[in-house]
């Protein structure tokens, strides 16, 4: 293992906005496992290591085992001791500021979240009860503007792609960026970088100020993919279906890139919510983009969707590869019928409230190797049911791969199991063998992938 | 009565930052007495009534029995349907901008207070639960500037004072703005607006943009005192303690000018919580100042403190006759001292945590007749805790004076009997007197004032 | 003579944009009558000199006979150095923003001129080249925004007027305000400052921030009316022509307040231009108003331009006595028409290029005995003509009363003579005597008017 | 000749601050070569090419021989009618931004040079007038920030490099960035580009606002390297010497990056000046840097400073190859101790007036055929002279490569010779075959270089 520089250093919270009470100070000081504490002092890792190219997250996490984080009111606002912190977030001794400001987020976010269920506030057992969690949190992070134009494109894709897929993501940011869109995506490296740092170039060629770049994390992945410091709005979701359900809500169309698991698991997500019925009319651009390399893989995907869910799931998304300008102008249309749809039905642009999210959706998925081995994976089902069905499967296979949790659940107990129709299981088993041959599950650091999966047929 | 001018018109959200969700916009739209509609629509109107000079709360209600407001989501945010409302808010048919944001800000924070209740967040059997509450209700209303300098001086005194006395306040703010210090008052008119006035064209002498002109109000007073136009930001508090608390935690200086019960009420509760031991190194500039005219009053409100309270209540305050720029001087170096003082102790500069409240200053007092009558006002207690029930006392007469609930208890029961030691009724019996003489205590309008307490000896 | 309290002090440019070359700097240093500097020194204790109420020229410059300033470079600009300068203008030892601000703008004004003149960049001797000069020193103190909806109210009346008269600008200038208006004034006292402080008000009450309260002076003036401290720009005019024609280029609409000799100069000057035939379709708001005591004064202002210039003249203005609000709302209108007019016509909203000014209108008028006596104030040319000879006889009254030239003039040779038909002698003289009776032109301190001027009819 | 897209358009000022008299906008109007008009073409051309990679003048004057430009005057201000302008510079039909301001900037400065001439205002006979001229330009296009830190940093280097020499300035861009400090530059492609492009990625992280990316140009080398869309602040020199004087008196620091004759002629030009013996004191960081392929060019210039002008001229900068975050920490060290010089001796922060540059470096050098064989390049001659007799030789060989005049000299007379003594000729003759060599004076396009210059020993 490498030796790490590390450093100590003292944070104020300069332009920060915000303010805790002495109450909330106390909680965060009390330590233990799964207290807040903890679960801050990860984050907060994981945002001081933002220029790190690990995505493992126990990686991480190892690598600073005496780090430590302190927080102390003062005149000013809150005060963070950082000890034994990672030295690369630093220039010449001082902090990068996006980096600063996202340990406040962090702090911001965590305590929210900690004192909503606390005081039970959150009706977990209703649909409209999780939904407004997903609203409450994100307004108590100022994310939802009143009175913004509808601007927002979420890109999602791979954290670990090729440098010509890399590049293409930052001509897309830049084409996105001359049309004064802002991008949204889920804060690491990668496709999660690459269109903000193009978005940021064009932004400062169109003379625009105050462009969102928007990070969307939560605590389990936000260790093995760290915020990108071109992101100026972080928000930490409590866990992966709210992180799904706030992209959907905020997002004003979406760009799915190359990726691997996670991404598929995304793209599934959302073609699983789009085919609800109540959906049928609601307009939402979503276009399927790589450069020339990646189209092998584009259309992989595009025949596996149109194999398990059909024709009627393709026609939900535009598949277009190789030109950034046709994508962004695609999306700088389809957010005009956006802008149309919800002014003509009151529906606020800060939040896609008429998105009808089926609950299947909004409850957490535990994969434990038999909530993997039980899921339904036949044509015994409405396809949207089936979609969210597939979306658990990949989302096991994301957790079995990179984060703590369920990395260790592998190392226990072996590879998941995974059942279902053979017309089903089949274009799956293509896909992610795929996958691995082109290198989108496999770690960087040169470790060969090891599947935490296996399909029977 | 007058026949008022009404208007129909529809208010969006320009500049404001409040969102709502779709359970908080049907929570507002469900009516009835006690309902948080009927709250909102309360304070609405006090706020649309803004330039309105009658002080009486039921006046006000009564004068607009027909006003409605409705709450649309759209997309932009909220939209606010007025229908029959005061046509004085307008001009030429537009809503003056303050006034609108005003509407917002009673939204947001009726909201914010119902949502704590009903999810039983608040901790109301503690003295640090109330303070929280206190806490978050005004970092929800972005209240507190984590970074900001200490600089936020609060003017209490009457909202009925003489030409003279107006005129006063304006100088003082003006030398107040002078020293690029802020102002928050309880946002009527009066001296609640004077300072203001004179701030404003003083901040614009010194080129000061993003001064802050902080009105703080409740329910049940905001009708009787409606907010002037020149405050910058206002934060409606749940109830009379709430308010009081707001003002001592987020103020770093206080003038008292001229005024009635109110004012009385405010100096008591003030040098009620400064006399606790444990606030006896805590620096807390504080004047007692008004012109020349004023002279006479505030000598007797001097006396009345030495001949109740003793030397020791009048060694936290200074008194300033006809000097506007001393006055600021010495509020600008307390506030240096508060500064000082607050840096060496770790304290927010936003939020003064050190300051012990005693919980029996924190709870609302109901001013029932029995409530008044049982009040103990002898020596035979802590000189805080006479400042406690003498701070009552004053409560329970405003009460009686300008709030509705109040006014009706007076009509049914006829006035409030006070009782206590002879030392403490005389001075008191006198101070009132003279409020009455002064016509401190009268209504506009013309009519005479007709006491609502009776001092049994 | 009051002894007056002086102050020495270092001013930065803190918030400047003024930077100057060596040369520049050499050359404020060099003294001697006549010189940049002794220029910049007169207008600098004039700004100085800001709350002061005496507007006699030669008492300001006289109380202060040891005041200098002196002109440094240093690192982040220009310093200057103020010895024996009027305490006032320093709050606790410290400049007020507003007046440092107008030093440096003083400072610009006057390097830019001389530097014009100096290279005789100025075409003296064309109407155009004389407009191109006043266009040339307004964009050089960056006046002109081009961009900016036209919203100017140009404000003119006396310095010197009752307590009703100065709260009634207030008034009329607080309806501006709340309809966004600006205000352009000749930046003294009076008429230069009420509708500013109104408008600051009403400004605050609409939350806009950026309004312009632009005061234009000329060297002659200047110490007679200190800039009032809400100016937020000040332009120097090298004489009283280039800041009429100033005043007429970047106002879209203009107000007229009571006022004495000086007014009705303005008055008379704005309508020699409306007449003139090439001017007939040119829309340009002209409002003549005052409180309800100011009535005879308005209606006797009105029944002598009716006898003078006719009722064609009388057809370019409104009289609107006693109504701030329809004052505000005509303005509104009337600035409406403007901007369609222009947007017709190409014109810039910054300046009026299309307004036709008579090259006898921009040459300044030396008022000297001789050229006193020798105006034409017969029938027996243009109406145009007319009221630029009339425009001349008051411009010679006001050097008489209050610049520093005319008062010696009157000194050693007596009043002056004026000399026309009688039909315009009688109203004229009736009018001046007015003014008298009205202590219109009557010097505070107490001095009773002595007339600068004898009408030999 | 490829077919080029062309677009007709009207371009608002929108956000620009320039406005122009109608004598200014009738000049414009009037064409003819040697016009401003024909002036203003060329430069607007240039910008509106900003994308395209062609480095020849006369190439891109070709490219869009019926490309027009209409000067209109309107109501907010002026308007530009293109015709037949190049489409790149639009995205889907609407101009960028930047290219809008830049077109603006062009305006300005070109209306701001031809009225100083036709004035006769510049004293071009003397060096402070010439260092006057450069002043006042500066400061009409608001260059000139008083009160603004020192933390401009010069980058210079060639404009077309290799893809490692031009990744290698946008590291280093990024680490000057990260430090909080500005770019300046000539304003083109490669060097020109590469620091602007990542200091923007760093800024953006450090959340950064109104950082400076600032080009600085003359009409004779816009054509051959347009104005990248990251400058956000475009400046116009008249000539070459005037925008040398412009980056040595703004810059407060320098970087030398691998270039060719143009960059070298930069590198002398600066230690020409830096050696002057009124120069011995004053702190000027200065680095020559490049990535780890061009470490033998940086040697070889480094000997040939050494060859000519010896150890005195190297001791003036620091050779720091492929270390961008030492170079910027040096450039950020040595604009401190630039600082506390300039504190010292109380000189702008903003404007060098303490640099002497000796009136030799002053004057336009014409590279005739005949002036370029007078150089005197020997050592009978102070070094400082000797540096810039090589200055002017490089200066010819530049025009001889790029520029419109120069090439059209070289196609009639055949190739400039150049004579000295061996010691200097010898390695200038290394030098130059060098850059041949490594392709740093071949034209984009594939033709070989044929040299414009011969070396006659």
């Amino acid at each position: 293992m490498l030796t790490r520089q590390k450093i100590n250093a003292s944070v104020s919270p300069k332009g920060s906005l915000e303010t805790l009470s002495q109450r909330e100070v106390q909680q965060l000081r009390e330590t233990g496992s799964g207290s807040v504490y903890a679960l801050f002092r990860q984050c907060a890792l994981a945002i001081l290591n933002t220029g790190s190219h690990s995505d493992n997250a126990k990686t991480i996490l190892e690598a600073y085992p005496d780090f430590e984080v302190k927080i102390h009111q003062q005149d000013r606002g809150i005060r963070l001791e950082l000890i034994n912190a990672p030295a690369d977030a630093f220039v010449d001794g001082e902090m990068i500021a996006s980096t600063r400001e996202m340990l406040f987020s962090a702090l911001r976010d965590i305590v929210y979240t900690q004192s909503e269920l606390e005081n039970k506030r959150v009706d977990v057992d209703s649909s409209s009860g999780l939904t407004d969690y997903v609203f409450h949190l994100l307004r108590n992070a100022r994310t939802l503007r009143a009175g913004a134009e509808p601007k927002m494109v979420v890109c999602w894709g791979g954290h670990s792609i090729s440098t010509e897929e890399y590049k293409y993501t930052k001509k897309v940011g830049h084409e996105l960026g001359l049309r004064a869109l802002d991008v949204c995506t889920g804060c690491g490296p990668g496709v999660m970088k690459g269109p903000m740092k193009g978005a940021t170039i064009s932004h400062a060629k169109q003379r625009i100020v105050g462009a969102r770049y928007l990070g969307l994390t939560e605590p389990g992945i936000i260790a093995a993919e760290a915020p990108n410091p071109i992101v100026n709005e972080l928000v930490i979701l409590p866990d992966i279906e709210k992180r799904l359900e706030a992209f959907v809500r905020l997002g004003h169309g979406i760009i799915i890139f190359p990726g691997g698991a996670g991404t598929a698991e995304e793209f599934l997500y959302l073609l699983g919510i789009l085919m609800h019925p109540d959906n049928a009319e609601l307009p939402f651009p979503l276009v399927l983009t790589g450069p020339k390399s990646a189209e092998p893989y584009l259309q992989q995907l595009h025949d596996f969707i149109g194999a398990t869910l059909g024709r009627e799931a393709q026609n939900r998304y535009v598949l277009i590869p190789n030109d950034p300008a046709a994508v962004a102008r695609h999306m700088a249309a389809g957010i005009k019928a956006v802008k149309q749809f919800r002014r003509e039905r009151n529906d606020a642009f800060h939040f896609n409230w008429l998105l009808k999210i089926d609950e299947s959706f909004q409850h957490p998925f535990e994969p434990t190797h038999e909530a993997m081995a039980g899921l339904n994976l036949t044509r015994e089902q409405p396809t949207h049911e089936l979609a969210a069905n597939l979306r658990r499967a990949f989302s096991g296979i994301v957790a079995g791969n990179v984060k703590a949790h369920g990395i260790q659940l592998i190392e226990e107990h072996g590879p998941y199991e995974l059942r279902g129709d053979k017309s089903i299981m089949q274009p799956l088993d293509r896909l992610l063998q795929a996958f691995v041959e082109q290198h989108r599950m496999k770690l960087p650091g040169g470790s060969a992938y090891v599947p935490c999966y296996r399909v029977v047929s």
